[in-house]
């Protein structure tokens, strides 16, 4: 491998020479290490490094995939602030979900573009009413930690059929917002693994 | 590798012995094949077949997921459809987008779930309001074809910042809706690259 990394494309034969081998004896390693993504060959010109990780190597990259290399800023709201308000703040930040927050300052509710336009089509004035009127709550929400995989974020994603979690830590009295992981960030993780393997 | 795929778990002795090899003749080719991910070896156990593919095979993997393997059904609505009548139609049928389409059925509009909140906290009558009003409409419209990518299409999401493309059929006249495909599933799509590989 260190031969052909640092000399290819190199034949079969000067490899052999190197080595102090016979080509024949060599031959079934180097069929073996092309097989597996190793090396590249092509005729007349010899072996190459492909660059190419290991199938491990790969099925690692996304088990290793974790929250916290893919999470993004959460955008929080209090619980007293309007509808109104806080589907501006919504559209002015340009995210696709909110998380409120109780007085100290710990997670209490969660808001969707889908809560927001299910209650601004109802009769209601969205000037009056309070986000934690229309929120959903602790215990009912779904989230996540930093250290969790991205293939468990993925599957709760999927499982409860929501767009976003709320990344989390445990306080004492409650849970802390520290991040925001949503499928955007599952697309952007994806499109990584495409990226890492020269697609 | 069929040896050790019929029979395994297998000690390197016995596979050796099948093959009329001597041991040590074997060793660096399961050695590498153990490298590899091809087989897996434990201490006084044997090498078992890993069922894991190569880096190619998954490289391969990434690269030949097409939309048209992946896509939801479209939900379609017509120009003339009332905003409210929209957004009820879009919550029934619990979709983030809708498509729009003119008499000849042609793809003539797309809407979000963005561009309903937005209208919504306007001060219209949604009830006398038509989504051709309010909608993004064609050249300004990014879509796809059932043979492209994931890739691209993550790629497409990702960088005009939208969650959903319709999947067209070019016809004479224009664009025929055949299918939806969103960053739901583009996350669905990076779970199935874990399940086939087992983490």
């Amino acid at each position: 491998m260190d031969i052909v990394k640092g000399n290819g494309p190199i034949t079969g034969e000067q490899i052999a020479e190197r080595l102090k081998l016979t080509r024949s004896t060599l031959r079934p390693d180097l069929a073996i290490l092309t097989m597996a993504g190793f090396l590249d060959a092509r005729p007349r010109v010899g072996y190459f490094y492909s660059g190419k990780k290991t199938s491990q190597a790969i099925s690692d990259n996304i088990a290793q995939m974790v929250v916290k290399d893919f999470q993004s800023i959460p955008v929080v709201v209090e619980e007293s602030m309007t509808v109104y308000d806080a589907i501006c703040h919504m559209f002015l930040e340009d995210v696709g979900s909110l998380f409120v927050v109780d007085k100290q300052s710990l997670l209490s509710g969660v808001l969707s573009r889908k809560d927001f336009l299910r209650t601004s089509i109802g009769n209601q004035d969205l000037n009056k009413m309070p986000v934690h009127m229309i929120m959903t709550r602790m215990p009912n929400i779904t989230y996540c930690m930093k250290e969790d995989t991205l293939i468990e974020v993925a599957n709760k994603l999927m499982s409860r059929q929501i767009d976003s979690l709320p990344v989390v830590k445990e306080r004492k009295d409650g849970l802390e917002v520290v991040g925001r992981i949503t499928k955007t960030n599952i697309t952007r993780a994806f499109l990584s693994l495409a990226d890492d393997h020269d697609l």
